[in-house]
């Protein structure tokens, strides 16, 4: 139990090392051969350049303007200047967003926390249950429920509190739903033409004996959608071909590395070892030998280009299909096509950089099946990741290691590595994998088959949240591993659980302010210094630049990380509300996260952090949610403690809570969610009408030919994807049908086999011949 | 404990009571007088008539043909004959799909039932735990899993059992759901045009200052669905109207008795009294009195109709809109309209009798809090509804009445009453209770807010089903009120819950073979005599017939009532499933039930019940997930019961089964059930265009005008009706705007107001002018 001075300790120390962490960035962001880790965003938008290009030599990479160092927080006004407008401007749609969650933490929890301090506060410090009681007790606790005696009426503060705090979270989540789907619809509305609008993806495309996917595709839609069908794409299976481009690229780089080496020292030819590493093998000219790789590889990549056109094998059963107007494709995206509803499923495209290409392809079943694996491996994950863990940690012990490898014996009694295995390493299996969970978790949701990265984060994220609730929140309130807590939430009864869980709420108080005062206010320091990506760059600035080229590559800023970043905001959340009519004392540290973090990631997002894809703000109804579950959590938590204090006269008004929060999140759901998932034809309509009354004469079709073109096509040079471009376009506007009955067929065929798709009302009226 | 005996000595006389009642109804059927309880169906498809009208006078009521009592089970064939199809075209498909729920529960449980026997019971047979552990057993139960020991390796043989039952209910589930879902869409394809096809019910009309409903609703399809609008209705709030035309046609009525009677007796001129009843008040000239109040309520319901149809307040925000095509409807009511997701709510017109007229203006916030209310409500209905009856129940004893009304003492005090009191009161109101339940739930539904009766239905239904697994199945398997269940499960961890249960199940096997005996043979038995109806009919017709017209109502068949028939069949397909793995013994009663309500049903919907609408067989989704929530809690009580057994190494095998079969839900959810709630495409597309070829000129306009008009206006005479479609067609052609800034509007007005509906392309284009 820590009383208040090691708490302030602990706060002292955290806040100083935030300190040093500040500091450390001011120094460091005004140094310029820092520039392109501190301010990446700014130089792939082309409005920086580098600053090692110009100046004196060492003012190329230290700063000596020392006035520049004495405001050395003046990034934070910096930071918030920027108004929200330009800022979806300039970073998109979801990273502002997505700073409106620490937002609504602080909208959430300021008025939240001035409530608890004046009423919960003086509620609970005027007893003298503790002091009675003669256990040990700190401060804080004082502070806390903890103080108050059994069957005292005071809980009915508690009560009226609580009701108070849900009206207030519901309220303002309200609000923020409304305020998000307004912004996303005016984005979506406000937007330029983008390809997404007027395309929706296919999947799930029949085989058929007679005709390829795209012709499939065409007469269906052509029948199907006479007015509105425009034009579609293929989805090829290029894995291959990337790769080899990849490849290509590779060495292209290596050869403008020796090229330019040649060039500044004429007299030396480059020569290099074409074996493992350059290490071994044959010594050749390097010039030669990488443009003959260059040439064999751009034979490989012409011939595979070539086998992936033609080869019917190489195109997937999906395709991109265009429509005339958003009208066309709202309709399209939002309908059932075929009588089979697991046949011709049809979504709205994601953006073309959102695109998770390999998973186009994966029929219904499959995915019915991989969704069951998943589901079953990610409860395995949660509640049994501590068994693997454990034999790991058995094995990296002395014993482990001379049983399984009694040849290392004389190493391992070395006291120093003996030393180091014994305190090292049982730890560091664990450490390992939490690092790399969130890599599992994404490749879980890869394996289940979504088709585009915000859902894989999105789903990432959700999964991240479930791990954290059960193995960070409930694995420190009981202090087990999973695997035990299930164990014994399944020999409980249903009302024992939140009292087993509430009971020991207010004991780790203490634990959870050291815990938001060290991941939270330290971890947020630490992620504006960047110190992994500022390492990351400078070695490979030394190592391995080669060329400008090179170096825009070693700049990567990544981007914001949706699934590690908002599972962590969203534990603040749980935290805060849970706590938040138990223990009041821990809200201010709350409420210095979500401000902090807040400054922090404007920061990160406008000077930093690149936007992968927008989705405009397409994650927000799992934000609302969470929020809600968190909100429900603490109101179950609250009933068994005030249980177990014999107030059980006030118990009965708590259950009305997680109800109406429950109807409440179901009445949101069904207010603003679809504004998530639809789009309304109104919308469409008056975008539509609008832009056929200023561009009348638009060529739509040419605009949207190669938009969802797989990325490796567009790593071509210009020469070859023109060709390409061509051949797709051929390849839509004639489409003779192969199929044999295609006059004769006594009943209307199901594509209606049609010779000219250039007069779809004809060819569509033509046909039934009964 | 009943022993082999008792169960058959139960089996003859419950065989007997059914015998009894089939020679009753073979009877009694037979009877010409009868003839229109027991063959209405006929009657109302207009292919027979009254046998009353021609022959001799005693041949009219009696049968005397006593060849036809030889054969008195030959209905039974004569049910069975008719082929499916004619089955559908004759009583529809809702009907037929009906049936095919009983025919489920034969191909179910036939081979679960011969697996069973051949396995379980020669396993459960060659052990002698009963015996030796000299508890009072039944023979019953020595063919049940009770008879097997602790620890014993013979388990496996069950838990392998309940593996190939799951998976055979499964497939069958999945076959059948395949059938229903195809014969669904041949139903809806090969269907003739029917008015719904092409209609959309739109909700929530938002209100506006400048247009009427009517307007408003042209207008806004006209902008945003401009290809494929043709025509709409609005939606009167016409009960009041409703209330006065049944007035009229009541009066009516007796005109027609008096003047029948005056023209059987010219001398004596019909009088009657005007006052309460016809017993008091001032003697008139019954025809004249009759003419008069017809004249009188003629003029009210012309004024109301006017009112209807001319105040603004009475149109509710609700219409009708009719598409061009097939495919405009469908897509139509597959997406959202408006930026606010709670407006201009569209959805598939349910057929015109189906609509359930008075939810039709029900907004969106209301709904929701409706919904919260009634979940609530039910809650408490279900387990607490035994507070009230108590209630009653004390109130309803000696004491209870004596000390409520005193001076009813001496009367009370009358033995015979006395006895009256004691032995029959208590019951009565559980009792009835019981009978009303099905109508309270139906209330709640209409409460809900459905929009049409068969969703009333569906949703009364899957109420009813949790009500009598709650306080029939659990309340007899573990002997208390759903109160004392409640909490004792909260009390419970949640292991322990299927043990508790499961641990009771073998016992009760002689319970509910009895409850099956009782309640299906012999109430299936009673159904059809329709001892009911029957007497109903004939008090109706002896007193209360006075005309031809009466006599057709007195003739009321009723409909299939869902509501209570499903909920009573799937209660059939819990115990089952309970029971397979359990006491097979019981397995043959079960079959007994399904087979023998299959064919009664069959009989029944061929010639008595009135298809009241049809839905297509939207129901089945439900069934199937009914289905497979019995075999779920069928499988988790099995665990429990294995886990008690000591059976500890078999049962995580077990876990495996609720968790694939829930995913195998899932997948037919996935599937399927797309069916049974959108339209495709490619369906309506291909009827759209068949339908082109045949009937160019067809005038769908002229179809559709009239087809969602309020019952209430169907019943005027056809002048009055000719005269509000006139005013219905007049409203819907012209429709000049009100709305004040039409041209000036410097943004596109959201609903883009056009001056000319005719021109709607034209319109469209013609508004926007940046």
């Amino acid at each position: 139990m820590a009383t208040l001075g090691d708490i302030g300790l602990a706060a002292a120390i955290n806040i100083l090392s935030a300190f040093i962490f500040l500091v450390a960035f001011a120094i460091l962001r005004l140094q310029p051969f820092n520039d392109r880790v501190y301010f990446p965003k700014w130089y792939l938008k082309g409005l920086r350049s580098s600053p090692t290009h110009s100046g004196a030599f060492v003012r190329k990479f230290v700063n000596l303007d020392f006035r520049s160092y004495v405001r050395f927080l003046n990034w934070m006004p910096a930071a918030l200047k920027m108004p929200e407008p330009e800022l979806i401007d300039h970073a998109g749609l979801d990273s502002a967003v997505y700073l409106r969650i620490y937002l609504i933490g602080l909208k959430i929890f300021v008025p939240i926390t001035f409530l608890a301090w004046a009423v919960l506060v003086p509620v609970n410090w005027t007893n003298s249950t503790l002091e009675i009681s003669k256990v040990t007790y700190s401060d804080i606790d004082k502070l806390s429920i903890s103080n108050i005696p059994e069957e005292s009426q005071r809980f009915w503060a508690h009560l009226v509190v609580a009701y108070a705090f849900t009206f207030w979270t519901c309220f303002v989540l309200q609000k923020e739903y409304e305020a998000i789907a307004s912004m996303r619809l005016r984005f979506l509305a406000s937007e330029h033409r983008r390809p997404d609008q007027f395309t929706v993806l296919v999947r799930n495309v029949p085989p058929d004996p007679d005709e390829s996917v795209s012709e499939l595709v065409e007469h269906f839609f052509l029948v199907n959608h006479p007015d509105h069908y425009l034009t579609h794409q293929v989805v090829y299976n290029a894995n291959k071909l990337a790769q080899l481009v990849k490849q290509k690229k590779k060495v292209q780089n290596w050869l403008d590395y020796y090229q330019l080496k040649d060039s500044r020292n004429q007299s030396k030819k480059p020569m290099m070892k074409t074996g493992f590493l350059g290490l071994c093998g044959d010594k050749v000219d390097a010039i030669e030998y990488h443009k003959s790789e260059i040439e064999r590889l751009s034979e490989e990549i012409a011939a595979e280009r070539e086998r992936v056109t033609q080869d019917s094998k190489s195109i997937m059963p999906a395709a991109f299909v265009s429509f005339k107007t958003r009208w066309g494709a709202a309709v399209c995206a939002q309908t059932q096509q075929s009588r089979n509803p697991t046949l011709w499923l049809t979504d709205w495209a994601p953006e073309p950089r959102d695109v998770y290409w390999e998973n186009l392809a994966i029929p219904y079943v499959s995915l019915t099946v991989r969704r069951l694996i998943i589901g079953v491996a990610f409860f395995f994950l949660t509640f049994f990741f501590m068994i693997p863990i454990a034999i790991v940690q058995s094995l990296a012990s002395i014993e482990g290691i001379e049983k399984a490898a009694p040849f290392l014996k004389p190493v391992i009694e070395v006291k120093f590595i003996k030393s180091f295995i014994q305190g090292f390493l049982p730890g560091i299996a664990l450490k390992i994998f939490l690092i790399v969970l969130p890599t599992i978790l994404m490749l879980m949701s890869k394996f289940e088959g979504f088709i585009c990265l915000s859902a894989l984060e999105r789903r990432s994220a959700a999964r991240y949240y479930l791990f954290n609730f059960v193995n960070v929140f409930l694995g420190s309130v009981i202090a087990g591993s999973a695997f035990q807590q299930l164990n014994t939430f399944i020999k409980q009864s249903a009302n024992e659980i939140p009292k087993t869980i509430g009971v020991a709420i207010p004991l780790k108080a203490t634990f959870f302010i050291t815990y938001i005062m060290v991941d939270g206010w330290a971890g947020i320091a630490a992620e504006i210094l960047m110190l992994k990506p500022l390492i990351i760059y400078h070695l490979k600035n030394f190592f391995l630049v080669k060329t400008e080229k090179d170096r825009e590559e070693a700049m990567d800023p990544g981007s914001l990380g949706f699934n590690t970043g908002e599972p962590q905001i969203q534990f603040y959340f749980l935290l805060g509300l849970v706590y938040a009519a138990v223990t009041p004392a821990l809200l201010p540290f709350i409420i210095v996260f979500f401000g902090f973090a807040y400054v922090v990631f404007r920061h990160q997002i406008i000077n930093v952090y690149n936007q992968e894809y927008e989705s405009a703000a397409a994650f927000w109804p799992d934000v609302h949610g969470r929020v809600i579950t968190a909100l429900v959590i603490a109101q179950l938590l609250l009933m068994g403690l005030l249980s177990t204090k014999k107030a059980a006269q006030s118990t009965p008004f708590l259950i009305a809570l997680p109800v109406l929060t429950i109807w409440f999140h179901r009445f949101c759901k069904g207010r603003y969610e679809p504004a998530f998932v639809r789009y309304p034809l109104q919308e469409a309509m008056m975008k539509d009408t609008l832009e056929r009354a200023r561009e009348p004469n638009l060529n739509l079709k040419g605009y949207l030919q190669t938009a969802y073109m797989h990325p490796v096509f567009k790593f071509e040079d210009d020469d070859e994807e023109e060709e390409v471009n061509e051949k797709l376009e051929h390849e839509s506007v004639l489409v003779p049908t192969k199929r044999q009955s295609r006059r004769n067929t006594p009943l209307p065929s199901k594509f209606s086999g049609s010779s000219s798709p250039s007069l779809p009302e004809a060819v569509v009226q033509e046909h039934p011949q009964p």
